[in-house]
């Protein structure tokens, strides 16, 4: 295919929405010439500031529909609650055979929320990065952020077989592995990978903070390896995370009954002192993580491979 | 006083165990001189012979006994429900006025087990140094693990202030900022901060583990960072997290308690869409997270300031 052999996937790329995805997609695209040009628009007038500061979009507009204006790929880049309205409101302006794409944490409520506003002729590839980092905004973004990580398409019915290659292409081409799933599977296993910890992750992180015998002090000063991770994850977008359980209620709710299932029989585990069924639910879970590793889906080393190597 | 001046602060430092924690400490000590030479034990033969290949300790004996004849110090580095037995072994030969120590994670049950078999004219003075990483073994330790972080001291009845505050240095000249507290308190801030949030990951990721409809190689694949970092906080080693629920029984399960209530009123709010809820837990979160990096518990860095720097 000739696009194999040229660093350029799409001619004018527009990024809707200049957050922590957004921008690490934009310097990937730089890093390898991935896009013409890029296009970029942010519903905050104080982002669009700190992107143009930044040198983040070879031009940001201040409308989306400014931003979509001819361009050939359009990333919807927006929290999934906000995902419907961006749509109904750029659709009538989207250049006929282009691509639109998203990157949501939540398939199946987008795709409902998008479809409808996407005119005929324009090809609709759902689509979900998995990177991340626990900051945000438009100076949180860096090159190497998909380097190595999964990018889930989901492709609805009727999806243009090129128009998806396309897509592939570009996302292996911002470093990404690309494979292709259908949205209820996509919510299932982002519930159980990603959602429902991170649910878990925001509880704890409150219980600690609402118990009255220790304080916040205490908690904080001598918070060991294990909670540091926790707070980590709890300080994510909240705007974010709200709308994917909201979004992603069915799986979340459902890994959660397992979940609770389990926690209440390792519970009774401690409480009858049975020791030899809580070593061996831990040394089943240690061979998980040499699992992990061994995929390549993180590193041994201390930093988790996210170090910023480049922009 | 005198020891302020010179770097050495025991004579003789016997390590009982030569896991990660002993490890780092003969590292640490070696660094700054802390200790005049350092004698180590571990029950397996072939750490023994690991220890003795890799110079950890500068001389390795094959009993517990020999290892603390003559010792300043003996750290009780083994896991929290070994301690007892171990400490009923070495009792009678420990030199008069020499201090022992411990680094376990719990604190009443490990002062339960231990006391008993110390003599009279010797000083007990429990501890626990909050520093570790998911790896095990006399391999994995390195001497930069205590730099800046907590180690606590928690003293017994009719401990030797001289030999809670020479101990204290000793943790200082390690790289660690000391505390001092009850056991009871130790105990349940430690149930907060660390074993509840060890024992939810490990659950998680045996929910994960378990679950027909996604493969293990899925998950494996496309988990995100949330996930990940609970399977590195679930590979921790199975023995000591096994003692540590088993030991701290009674806050482990209060906190639990705890947990449960809050994660059903979030699991209610998902259900119920209520999404003004979400939004404020997971905005107070992301300020108790801003809170631990402000005091210098972590770093903003992608490395967790967990960077191996020199040994």
């Amino acid at each position: 295919m000739i696009l194999e052999t040229t660093q350029q996937v799409y001619g004018k790329v527009a990024l809707i929405g200049l957050g922590l995805i957004a921008s690490s997609m934009f310097w990937a695209m730089k890093r390898r010439g991935v896009a013409g040009s890029v296009s970029g628009y942010a519903r905050s007038e104080a982002t669009r500031d700190t992107a143009r500061r930044i040198g983040l979009c070879d031009v940001v507009c201040d409308t989306a529909i400014a931003a979509v204006a001819d361009a050939d790929l359009v990333v919807l880049a927006v929290p999934v609650g906000a995902m419907g309205a961006v749509a109904q409101q750029i659709g009538p302006h989207l250049k006929p055979g282009c691509t639109v794409t998203d990157v949501g944490s939540v398939k199946k409520t987008v795709i409902e929320a998008v479809a409808p506003h996407l005119p005929q002729g324009v090809h609709f590839v759902p689509g979900h990065p998995l990177a991340g980092t626990e900051h945000s905004g438009p100076e949180s973004g860096f090159a190497t952020l998909f380097d190595n990580r999964w990018s889930l398409l989901v492709p609805v019915e009727g999806t243009d077989p090129a128009a998806l290659d396309r897509l592939r292409l570009y996302w292996e081409r911002l470093g990404a592995n690309v494979d292709v799933m259908d949205a209820e599977h996509h919510d299932l296993v982002l519930a159980v990978t990603s959602h429902t910890p991170h649910l878990i992750a925001y509880t704890m992180v409150g219980v600690a903070d609402d118990l009255g015998r220790v304080t916040d002090s205490e908690v904080i000063k001598y918070s060991a390896a294990g909670f540091r991770d926790f707070t980590r994850i709890a300080a994510s977008d909240p705007t974010m995370w709200r709308d994917v359980f909201l979004n992603n209620k069915e799986a979340t709710l459902e890994i959660l009954g397992r979940f609770t299932e389990e926690l209440f029989a390792l519970q009774r585990a401690i409480r009858t002192g049975d020791g030899d069924h809580l070593h061996d639910y831990f040394t089943r879970t240690r061979a998980i993580r040499r699992g992990i590793i061994d995929a390549g889906q993180d590193t041994d080393a201390p930093d988790f491979g996210r170090t910023k190597l480049e922009r």
